[in-house]
This record gives C-alpha cells, structure tokens and sequence, in this order.
C-alpha cells in the first residue's frame, strides 16, 4: 500500500474520500480545495508538493468536464490538462474516474501508471445500491401514500434492480420487477418478488409507483395509455432513459427524473466507494 | 354502514379521505373545500344541505386548532364552532380527531353521538408507520453516507420504534434499539435487533444516525457528551422530546427535527388510515 | 450477581445452562446428571455440598412431572420432593420452572426466597422465537413443495404468531395472518402481512400451509371442510389446540403437532433463555 | 403449445409435474408408474400408445442411471434405453435431464427433436432456492441452538450461497459470506451481510454454523484447526465437496451432508421446476 496519498481536485465525494484516506492513518496531501471547508486529517499543499511527496493520486470523477480542464469545483482557479500538469504524475500511480479524455490531453498520460476506478464491476454495484437507496428517498417524498404499503414496479433487474427491489421488499413494499430472460425470473421467484415480462408491462397489472431502470424506450406511448395517470414514475435509467415523457405527460402520469450521480445526495458514501475501489485496485 | 358521507373541513388527509371513501361506493358530500382543487368523486354543497343529507359526518384531525374555529385550512371563510354549528349534527353519527374542544363550544354536543378516531389504537400503530417511513426519507436526506449500511440507535421500542427499527433493517441497516424493560428485549432479540438499556446509551457503541422516539429526557448532556459530534441525531416524540437540543448545539451535534403529523408528508397514507379507523368503529 | 451456581436435575436444557454458566465465569456444581455427558466446566456433586457451597440454586422446569419427584431424566435415581429436600435450601435463593406443585410438598418452602422463571414473559417470548424456528422446520419437512415460495395461514397474533409471521416472511413466503382486533390488524399491516378476520378463516383464500397458535377450536369442522384437503396443517396451540383433528381426519387434511417443548429440538437455545432470564431476574 | 403431455418415467418429481401440467389443463399421458400411487389428472398407458398421442415427450431427470435403463423406480419392470425405445419418439419433441447417455443408446436420437431442461439456467437458479431451503431445514435439525439467533459462514457466492445467504438473514441470522472476487464483495455489502475472503477463513472470526457450497477444497485441514470444534458443518457442494471430512473427524468437528436431490425433500417443488423450464422451453 502507499503511504501518502495527493487527492487532486474534485467535488464533496472527493473530500469525503480524503478524511475516509487521513482516518485510515495514511498520509493525505490535497489540491484543489480551496474553497472547500476543512477536510479532516489532509494537508491542502501546491501540487507540485502534493506530486513529489506522495506515491499514489487520486483524480476525480469524471476527471474533467470538458475535456481541458481539471474537474475541481472546490478550486478558485481554473487547472488546465496540459503536458505540465501530466508532468506532475510521472512514475506515480495514477487513479481516475473516466480518464478517456484525460489521455488525449497529453501524450506523457501514456507513459503513466493509470487506473479508472469508474470501470470497476465493484464500484458499479456500489454505486447502484447508493442509487437505489437515492430513489427511494425520491419516491417516499413525492409519493402521497406510503412507500411501505404501496405497488411497485421496478423495470429492469440489473444492478439498480436488484438493490433496489431488495430494499422495497424490505419496507413491506409489495414488488414486481420486469424482465426478459428466464434466469432473471428465476431470480425474482427465489428472492420472492413477483415477476413481469417487459413485453407485457401494465398489461393487466397496476401499481402505485413505477421505477424504470431499463436504458431503452420500454415505457411507450402505447404502454402509458395504459397505465393509471394517478401513478408515480420515476426514471432511473441515463438519459434518454426508457419512458417515453412527452407522452407521460399528455396522459397526465407524472415523471420523476431520479437522484443524480450518487456523490451529491450521499457524498460520504459515494466517496468510501471510491476509496475502497481503489484499495481493491492497489491490492491486486 | 352509511351510505352518505359528509366530510367537514380539513387539509390534504380529509381531502384523500373523501376521495378515497367516494372510491369505495359511497356518495360523499363536502364543505369547507372552496380553495381546495377538485376532490375527485365528491360534491360540494352547504353545510346544511351536508347535513341533511348525511348520515354520518367527519370532522377533521384536530377538530379545532383555536378552540373556536374549524380546522378548515381549504376554506375561505372561518367556520364558528357555536350552537349553530352543532345543531346542524343532532341525529348523525359524527366522528372527528381530538374532539375535547369541540365539547366544549356547545352543550348541544351532549346529545350527539359522537366518536373520536385520534384516541383508537389502531389509528395510532398505523400513524407509526407512516412517521417511521418518513424518519426514513429525513435520514436518507440528511446523512451523507448510505443509510443501508449505516448503524442506526433507535431509542425507545414503543409504536415508532418498532416499525422505525423493522424498516430500517428491511434496508439493510444495522439496528440497536434501546428499551428499558426485559419483555422488549426479548422482542427485539426475537426480531434480530441488537439490544441496549436506555440507562447505558452510547457508552460504548458509536451510532452513525440516532433516532429518538422517548418523550423523556434521556439524551441530557452528560449522554450526549459522550456521542461524536457527527452523529446525526432525529427526534420523533413530541416536544419536548428525548433530546437536550441546546447541549447538543454546544457539542455540535446536529440534531434534525422529525416528520410533522403524518398528513404532510404522506396525505394520502394519512387519509386512508382516518379512513379505514372510521370504517371499523361503524362496523363495531 | 451469586458465585456459586447449583443446577439440580433436568434435562439437556439445564445441561446447557449448567455449561452456559460456566463459560460466563461462574462456579457451577450440579446434582442428578450421573447418566448425562460431560458437563463442560460444571462440578457433579451432592446435593447437600450443592446446597453448601451455592447461594443461588435452580431447579429443572418444570420442577416435577409427578408432583412427588423431582423431573431429573438423568438421574439414575428418583429423588424425593420432601422437607429433607427443601431442608436443603433454606437461605438460598432458588429458581424453578413451574414451582406450585413443589410448593405442596412442604411447608420450608413458604420460607425459602424462590422465584419462577417460567412466569416471566421474557422467557415467554423468547420460547416464542425457538417453537417458530421449530415449526419452520417443521413446515419444510413435510411440506413437499418450498415453504419460501409458499402461501401461509399464521392463524393467532399472540407471541408464537408474531415471531413465525415474521420468520415466514423472512425466507419469502406469502403470509396471511388471522386476527380478531383491529390493533393486530394494524400491526398486521404496518409489518407487511396480510390480514384476515378469525371470524372468516378460510372463507375464500386459499393456503398451502395453515399454522395454529390458538389455543380455542377454531379449526372447527364448518371451517376445515372449506380447506383444499392437500392443505398442510400445523398445530401449535396447547392441547386440546384449535384444530378439530377428528374432523380433518375425516376431511383427509393433513394435522402435524407442532415442536413439543423448545427443549427437545433447541437445548442449547433453550438452557440460554433459561439462564438469561435468571440472570435478569437477579440483577432486579 | 403442446396439448398432450407423455411422462414417461421418473420418480416423485415427474408425479407431482404430470399432476401439476394435468391441473393447466393439458392432457397427461404416463408411463412406467405402475407401483406408484395414483396421480391425478393423468392417464396411465402403454408407451407406444404414449407415443402415439402426445406431441410432448418428458423424460426424467436423470434419464437413466446406468446407461441402459430409464430411470423409473416406480416401474415394475426395467424398461431398456435402446432403437425400440428411441423409435417411439420420431418426430415428437422430448424433454430430459441430463441426456448425454440416452443419446449414446440409439442412432435414432440424432434425428429426434431433443432438449435438457437440466441445462438451462433457470433450472439451476430455482433449485438452488429448494436447495438453499433444504439447508436451512438441516441446519434447524441439527444444531442444538436457534439458527436465527446464530452466526453463520456461508462459504461461496453462487447460486446456493445467494439464495442460502438471502434465506439465513430473512429468519434474523448474523450472516457473513465468503468470497474471492470484488464483484461478489460488492454485492455482500449491498444486501447486509458481512463479507470475508475465502483465502482467510475462519482466521479469527468464529461461526455456529458453517454452510460450505464451493465444489474446492478450501476448508484444508489447516483451515479446520482454527475452527472451534463445537462448529455445526454443511457440506452443500457436490462430492468430494469443500470440507477435509477426515480431518474434520480428527477435530472432532460434524460434518453434515446437505440435502441430496431436490426431489426427495421437495418433490413437488421439483417438479413445479421441471414444469416450468419445460414451458419456458417450450415458448422460445
């Protein structure tokens, strides 16, 4: 394991990231944080300091928005991805969230030991069990009636499916998940959801609240028409996502867009998934 | 069972209420309702025509907040709570929530059979659950980690804790609850809750959230002193509640104010409840 | 807390104890076990240096079968309940399981500091939790089908029903429970079962398996004959119980008596509830 | 759809799904059940006149035992696997279990239209569940505590240990998973239980109960001996399974063996799933 680690740029997960680092009993050097209140345990240091002392850094997720500049909401100046500021990482271990448009930035990037913890099958799941418990939160606030009570329709048994069927059921919510292959309903069967082909959505079924998670136009025009205009939709999936919402919204059914990049409801647990990809990266 | 409903004044819960009663069959007849949007199902008309059509009246959840008035917050007038007003009721079946100061505006009351829907237990067991589904939203809103993998003190194991400590563990939470007597601590074994003696709180264990549902003053300063100051801490019991809020200020300990009255937070959940209290105290 | 710990008599469940209070620390000596294993920790004396060297005795529940003997089924001899026997106890503190009938075999005991841990409704309750377990087990034996993917009947919402309904639910069951009171009711419904009246059990729902813990013919002959005659039914009231066995003989319908006392199928689980409960009651 | 059903052979299984396709509604056919009980909704005839009716052929699971015979226990005679018995089949389509050896048995299979239903995911899936619940009624058995009041290790996160994990926690069980891969970790966390890497088991937690579904070695001898001897273990795998059954003996640790075939502690389970598979087979 490295013992001192630069945290460089980022939003509240990245923050979090850095105490969770420091409480660990690590060294944590910061850049890019001068706006941020204090962060527990780190040293908020130049980042030519925070590249020489430390032997692991931590880039953000994404690691830049715009493809120029460093992604570092937190910092008063603007860092721009350039030949000098891939300089920096030479013989480090570099770790970041969707790095593609940071290697275009400068050709050094290739000579760099770089990870993306954004394209771990772990922190997906993690992620989307923040996700589920996100959109449950959304549902319990515009949903009129109680959650635990209510019909639930979670489209879609992927990672968000999964956790998020799993914590319905949990509050006394009556489940039935959509999908399309035979080992997916075997699945539903064992962990006592009821189960719906995605062909055949609302066909006779109602519920109170519908959860998409399904990146694809599944909610159509035609199956709205079906669906009660008093029920709750709440779409999960990235956009376009997977209902069809001008025609919600000529039917009257009210679409939900669902919580956003889990760091800005649950920053500290969005952040520990980050620490603990990586640790898992580091250890391999 | 009556077969036509006069619903009296009242927020968004006596608005689900009657919508929900039309649902069931009945005809339902409202007033006080002016400034509300459409009740679905229902009529509109005088008092007096309310009165001489119904056979069974409902007030609102309190009857009166003043003593003088009806809880009539949809209602662009004041409707005085004197003879006049309970006149309108001689030979009908009124049920109404906290209805003590209703009593007292006219001796007329005396002689009308009259029923009180907040002072049934079921009313109150079921309120529970609608308060623990909204404890729910307020920490998944308010803690920045994941409340499913959070460790969670419930302190008190009366209606709220216990459907409080059921949901929270239905997520995945881990759940201490405290009580004081041994037959609570049976139960809360039996439903796979660790448990702890309200006199020993928090003198070993560290609780991510706390959720107090005790009207007494357990979490003084000398307790909370020994909690770490990011501890989030919610108060369900009613004011005064369990928790000194000016230590914990001092200490730094955030301290997040429950649900209001169920009604706000899930009207419709609190409508079908008044309803359904009301549907069994005909039928006994 | 006492030091020195008598076990005299019982079965494996005062074995478990005796091995349980060992482990915690204490000194334990105990009487009437020459035909059992090993007790692990505990010293096999007689009884008069039991009665010598202990200051807290306990006695097996119940206490005697016969009235005349005290129950030691791993005693290879009777032992008498007399005034010698009781001479033995005077200025302990004893606690036994069931007393009433040793009270009646002499006067010294009006004299002597005992307690009843079988009275205690801890111990009631967590006797619940371990008869659930054991009519799960029960259930899955004889069940053909899987009990996870089942439709249950848990007719009675005392502690055995609370503890089963929510064990059933546990693995994936779909559960019904039987009530009479509208609070059940309600917790019925706050824990996400389902709920039907006492009054008209069986009427139109269909189960795979029928659970009865009440303790009064419900199951009568007009009830069994509207149950499908492959319904499993398990017994779990105290005899007579609440099934018409004759009847459902008659009607081909299946009766299994559900798990006799915790004790044969948990002593481990058992002996711990005993013990924990005493342990409760000397810290009062 | 098919409309006329042949089962031809098997054990308590293919009863309970030639009883379960006749309550669709479908004509059932059966052969080679002259010893059993009656099963009701189907007809027994001759092979050839099965062949001659129905359009749907389903063998059972396995098809045979030695490579000669069908394997039909409740036959009174042994019914050779060889061109006679393939010939009947020409042209029809048949279902089995596990067909590799039937195929050996005539040339005539190449030209039939054939399927295993043993292959299919599903089938895996929901017997898994069966096997997971067969399990726990084992473990109920067997340890003298209350399983839902104990630790348990569940080694391995497959299939079993999914569901076997899921079922444990659902009846209040302090469940820990054992597991290699960061995906497996990840999804431990998300459904609340503990996690532990299978290269360090049993390093210094303890466990009640040890379920072992991994078809390796990895409870080694020298894995045992830190393994408290009173440790109840279940051997889910299949032989020779995970568990150094000898060294186990020599610590004086049980070793129980799980659940054999579904079939013979949940035939109609079992056949429920061979019916289903068959039907999802039969829609693609």
């Amino acid at each position: 394991m490295a013992e001192n680690f630069g945290v460089i740029g980022g939003d509240k997960r990245q923050i979090a990231l850095a105490e969770s680092i420091a409480a660990d009993g690590y060294n944590v050097y910061t850049f890019g944080f001068d706006l941020a209140p204090e962060i527990k345990g780190a040293k908020e240091v130049q980042l030519s300091d925070a590249a020489l002392i430390c032997d692991c850094i931590i880039l953000p997720l994404p690691v830049t928005h715009d493809g120029c500049h460093l992604n570092a909401p937190f910092c008063s100046e603007q860092i721009l991805l350039d030949h000098s500021f891939a300089s920096f990482f030479r013989s480090k271990k570099v770790y970041g969230g969707m790095m593609d448009q940071l290697y275009q930035t400068s050709d050094i990037w290739d000579e760099i030991d770089t990870s993306d913890y954004n394209s771990r099958e772990e922190f997906a799941i993690r992620n989307a069990g923040v996700t589920a418990e996100g959109s449950i939160e959304i549902a319990m606030r515009e949903y009129p009636g109680a959650l635990g009570k209510s019909k639930c329709l979670v489209a879609g048994y992927g990672r968000i499916g999964k956790a998020l069927s799993w914590m319905l059921r949990g509050i006394g919510a009556d489940v039935t998940v959509s999908a399309r292959s035979q080992k997916d309903f075997a699945w539903i069967d064992v962990f006592g959801y009821h189960g719906v082909h995605t062909a055949k959505l609302c066909e006779k079924d109602r519920y109170d609240i519908v959860f998409n998670t399904v990146p694809a136009l599944i909610f159509t025009r035609r199956v709205l028409s079906r669906i009660p205009s008093d029920t709750l939709m709440i779409e999960l999936a990235s956009a376009p996502g997977g209902i069809d919402c001008k025609a919600a919204e000529k039917l009257g059914i009210r679409v939900i867009q669902g919580p956003s990049l889990p760091g800005r409801a649950a920053p500290k647990a969005a952040g520990e998934i980050i620490k603990n990809t990586i640790y898992n990266m580091m250890e391999e």
